[in-house]
């Protein structure tokens, strides 16, 4: 990577690499004392400011390739502690300048801003848990089973009570392992002890160790007195819950023959750029990767024409619906507390997906700053998604069928328990999926034996958000609106405009200040981003692409609760707010420890930005301004949905993946179905499975034998089917006659007569 | 066929072949006086009674293989025209029993009822409508480009108008077709005539022709008068809209390479019982198929055990916006009206589907009452969908990946411009889905020059219903329940039950009687199918699958509307009705020109049927009972969703796919994830694309090169993870050593450090 990116300027957009980073490290070094040390926990690239990447992107974009690029900054933003003693640790964050070697921007936050945990982190958890005293006295309390191992999930420690004002803490998710297996994943999470140990980060101790209650229906919240004179007895009956094939209480499913996914040209994307600009199927973007986004996707344009000037998963937060204390701040933000790039997956060839698949390493930093390579965490690669369009001429027999075919960008995720699939899927059809796949183990609790639990199977929710930027065929500040278009029945039956009822009408509402929405599906609501200017040659609409916000359920929380206050933004579907360089996290930059939302969206609305009246012109005066300046802002919309997981058993102890998917579609954006072009070619390798088939047929074997008995779909049938000319008028045959040649034309369209 | 079948007495459930039905038609004719003509419309199987049905399926599943299975009698029932004279046509329908060689049940239904179109009526209409003078004389309205030919698409009549009291009715839409490019498939619906002739069937002849209104915004809703003398000149400046590859106006592209689906070892599954038992991954089921449904699947069951009796789709409605009359009577039901079965496509290897895939063929009738087999209707395959399940162990760095495969029962409809695609898809976790893709040519209006319509592009929406008829885990009537269960926020912040405020509730509400309900995402309302007396072992919850009806849009025509009084089924998400034989249609059986439903899923509602109450025993007092009687009824869902089609201009001159899915997935129906016993075998034939990719590299060669590069997802690395025993607690590491230890393993689960 950097021996190639060294050689020429990268793309303002490009990710970092290795050299950039120890460049810009040592910089920030030297700004500091020598007797300042430096805790470095979120190294990002400090994208140039919109209103200046822009400019760069239209001149990149001009067919006249000789046109100067500007040149933009390569900054480096670091996220780190500085360390000037013992416990004394400053939050801070610098972006550097690696061009001119300065310090461009410093600034340090106060105590309750706290950022992510780094993974070193869990380890210092870890082991301050282990050599507590306080931990070992509190594990007399419980006798285990022989051989079973103590072990610790690290957890965020969630929001502070109300009359709570602490430092850096972390809390403790507390297992038994079954050790006797000698096998270090015999799943551990199926052996929850009652127990939440909490550290105090600065000073490096547990501060204190939190009981749980185990009881069942009628049972108090407060946990039993414990007694480590009488151990109480865990696991006696437990039952193990293993998902590695060699520790499976079943034997591996024999019967399920290979589907092998083959690409015998190669894949149809190309990548360029050092590995930043992927081009497939007229689509284009510029691949970015953050510790705390995970990919991102930078000016995503089809056929030239820019759409999205950023594309990224913002934040997911998972509340949990067990009132009894201290579960109420169980409550995780995987992209504010944890970091979702940070804990994406070294993905596996031929396991993560199947086919003709690229993998992307990106740089990251460990805690001296130093750079590190992660390696395959994302992958890259196309799929066959059915039927993309078909029509069958029933006159003529000939059916015109392509195939629907999707580039995939997916990475997974691992906090502790839980895995998450993250995909953008772009499509021949000018589509934009954005997909979330819920699965791992679900985070259970300890209840005492025989009892059922009032508040389900740890019920809980987890709620998604993403951002996207538009820029609907233009970068044009101001040139993109965002419209709330919904289908209404007509009020009455009226014999003037409405004389037999069944008139329904199109209603449009321009959003002209930053506002926040919700789904609603039962009067088809959808959320157009729109080009202000620029016309539909056909419609005559603004050209635009159409976002159908799904009705999941929102936060359950009650509004005053904390975990409500921390996440605003899981209390609407949607939020349209005026862009800010530098505001990409729906519930705020600080999610960790937050008693409630700061700089997220709740915030970004409220301060009330202006996106102008439909129709009226822009005056060029844009950029970020509020209601009543008349200055224009440029709209970001942030969509937000959920599951709200109540597990089943099923769930346990490997969740099947829970898939939902957020369609971004073109809404005259194109002057014809953009797949109109998608070649209906037959797909040779396909075969026949005869009737005679078994499990043990050989499928090879049938196409030689079956493939005679196939209609060719794409062939032409003769006969012009029943149209007439308009002199022929009159010399039409008889009935009977026209029948049969009716029943001969429609034999090819549906299943062939004989 | 029917060699195979007349060797062995078919199953009950099995579909008809033409022996059957060439017996069954003949003793039907024997039963008629010579004087009367028989016209067949539609013939089905004759399925047995739902009461003695499930008792042969109860012996049939035991594992003693010798018990003997009751005889079930094989039963054809026909619709058709009795005709005692030119227009003298009685529709009637009529059961034979095959074995007894007797008409068990006939009967004759009023002028009101009126069947679905056969195809040979298209033909006739066409005919009809091409010798009319009236018909010659309309067309002398307008001036068509030379060579531009006349071509009319039949369309059901629609509902009648309050004064309306008709006979057997069809309309057409009429378009022009270019015939100067000599090209039968040049498309002619970008050429629509403002005209709508209406023909009486009985009559055999054009009684009216309807004018269209084809002003814009601000126009009368009625036509503006027409003359023959001033013939109206049109599409003069109309732009054509070709979908066949040599007539397109672009270049087909050429960048997409082939993405090849092969199964060396041939399909998982197996077709058995002369093509109507189908077994995969512990799927069973057996595959009907009827003229109006299209295909069924029969007594579903998973691993042994039972889950849906019958699963099939039953109406899909399509009501036009356009105020304007007489698209008021643009209404097409296309099972009731036309028959989805009957209007399957002839499906085609490589291009519906890819991989291994067995094609059906089914036996129809003519108008004669003749068999005639209709080949590859429904088509059956397995194909991956992704990562099923996964977990990563960020101690060891192992991850477990499985992948999702679904076995698909599509089958694929052209109605005139439309086509839809439906598919029912079973996974290896235990899921069904039912899948719909909408597709086809949008059916366009004409417009003068220049305007825009006030009411859109022929705005319209589809509604579908789908009927599951359950059996969780048992055959015994009374046993299967519906639930719906919601999650809610807990009313208040109270120190004795809800602290914190983050409590959140799960509430269930039983059916106890018929009823109708809407999705409510908003609430997780989901429709729980239970079993009232079987236990899940884990949970102690009744087994059960869970439905979660989606919220889309309803029907938009004003209530008191006759689009609306036909398809009380569009007017609400979930119906849940008491189970008789032979209800299975959710508008009725008679939709064609109904002015309102007649025995569908509303007036099956007001039957008030009767479910019982939670945890009341049966007594076995159940079949078909209604509130108050205290006999149990089996409940029957109905789930609708639909599509509000506000056409784009992508979505011409063919649309691409718009897909919805109705998620079916077992809660508590097993004791841990169904597909934890799927292998997580790494496939073989997925290569990776190397950095230097670029859209003319070869895959092929990548695998040598780079294989090496990668991870084996599945290999242990080595050491338990920071587990420690009790007794060792004390003994920790320094914490400089742990972090490394810890960094190192983490680099197997997050991209692997460098």
């Amino acid at each position: 990577m950097a021996s190639v990116s060294s050689s020429a300027r990268p793309h303002p957009l490009q990710r970092l690499n290795d050299e950039e980073i120890l460049k810009a490290k040592d910089i920030l070094a030297k700004s500091h004392d020598s007797g300042e040390n430096l805790l470095f926990r979120f190294t990002y690239l400090e994208e140039p400011k919109r209103e200046d990447m822009v400019k760069y992107l239209a001149a990149e974009h001009q067919d006249d390739k000789t046109a100067t690029l500007p040149t933009l900054p390569r900054m480096v933003k670091f996220v780190y502690d500085v360390i000037k003693g013992p416990g004394d640790h400053t939050l801070a964050d610098a972006v550097v300048d690696i061009d001119s070697g300065k310090v461009v921007h410093t600034q340090t936050h106060p105590r309750e801003s706290q950022a992510g945990y780094a993974p070193f982190e869990f380890a210092q958890f870890q082991e301050t848990c282990i050599n507590s005293d306080m931990f070992k006295e509190a594990l007399k309390e419980f006798e285990l089973p022989p051989n079973f191992t103590i072990t610790i999930d690290p957890w965020p420690y969630g929001g502070q009570d109300p009359d709570e004002d602490i430092p850096r803490y972390m809390q403790g998710l507390v297992f038994a392992r079954d050790a006797s297996k000698d096998n270090p994943d015999a799943n551990h999470y199926g052996y929850p002890l009652p127990l939440i140990p909490v550290m105090d980060f600065n000073k490096k101790e547990l501060v204190r160790i939190d009981r749980l209650a185990t009881g069942g229906k009628g049972d108090p919240l407060e946990p039993a007195a414990a007694s480590s004179e009488t151990p109480k007895k865990l696991f006696a009956n437990a039952k193990s819950a293993e998902y590695v094939p060699e520790l499976l209480d079943r034997p591996l499913r024999t019967d399920a023959k290979p589907i092998n996914i083959t690409q015998p040209d190669g894949a149809s994307f190309a990548v360029a750029d050092d590995a930043s600009l992927v081009t497939w199927q007229k689509w284009r973007f510029r691949l970015g990767f953050s510790p705390r986004e995970g990919a991102v996707l930078h000016d995503l344009c089809y056929d030239g024409r820019p759409v999205f000037y950023r594309l990224s998963f913002s934040e997911m937060c998972v509340p949990y619906g067990d009132p009894r204390p201290p579960w109420h701040r169980k409550q995780a933000f995987d992209f504010g507390d944890g970091g979702a790039g940070r804990s994406a997956n070294n993905l596996g060839l031929g396991c993560d997906c199947l086919g003709a698949i690229r993998y992307f390493d990106v740089w990251d930093t460990d805690p001296e700053g130093l750079p590190t390579l992660s390696k395959n965490v994302v992958c890259l690669h196309e799929q066959d998604a059915g039927v993309g369009w078909k029509h069958t001429n029933f006159r003529t027999g000939r059916a015109v069928v392509t195939r629907l075919r999707e580039l995939v960008v997916q990475f997974i995720i691992t906090l502790a328990n839980y895995e998450y699939i993250f995909a953008y899927k772009l499509d021949n059809a000018g589509n934009v999926t954005l997909e979330t796949r819920a699965t791992g183990i679900v985070s259970v609790v300890a209840i005492d034996e025989g009892k059922t639990s009032a508040y389900g199977n740890v019920n809980h929710q987890h709620i998604f958000a993403a951002r996207l930027d538009p820029a609907i065929d233009s970068y044009d500040a101001g040139e993109t609106a965002v419209v709330l278009e919904e289908s209404h029945s007509m009020p009455a039956i009226d014999p003037l405009t409405n004389p037999y009822g069944n008139g329904y009408e199109v209603r449009r509402t321009p959003l002209e200040k930053a506002a926040f929405a919700d789904a609603e599906p039962r009067l088809n609501r959808v959320v157009r981003f729109e080009n202000r200017t620029r016309k539909n040659a056909v419609s005559g609409k603004n050209v635009g692409y159409k976002l159908t916000p799904s009705a999941t359920q929102l936060m359950l929380a009650h509004p005053d609760s904390t975990q409500a206050k921390r996440a605003p933004f899981a209390q609407h579907h949607l939020w349209v707010t005026g862009h800010r360089d530098g505001e990409l996290w729906a519930a705020g930059e600080f999610t960790n420890q937050s008693r409630g939302e700061v700089g997220g969206v709740k915030a970004m609305v409220e301060r009330g930005d202006w996106f102008g009246k439909e129709g009226e012109a822009t005056n060029g005066d844009v950029g970020e301004g509020t209601e009543g300046e008349g200055k224009l802002s440029t709209p970001v919309a942030w969509v937000v949905w959920g599951l709200t997981h109540n597990p089943r058993v099923e769930d346990w102890p490997v969740m099947p993946v829970e898939i939902h998917q957020v369609h971004i579609r073109p809404a005259d954006f194109f002057t014809s179905n953009p797949a109109l072009d998608v070649p209906s070619t037959k797909n040779e390798t396909s075969v026949l499975v005869p009737s005679s088939s078994s499990p043990c047929c050989d499928a090879k074997e049938q196409k030689k034998t079956d493939a005679s008995q196939q209609e060719d779909p794409v062939s032409h049938m003769q006969g012009s089917g029943p149209d007439v000319k308009p002199k022929d008028i009159g010399s039409g045959s008889k009935e009977g006659k026209d029948k049969k040649r009716f029943t001969t034309l429609l034999s090819g369209v549906f299943g062939k007569k004989e």
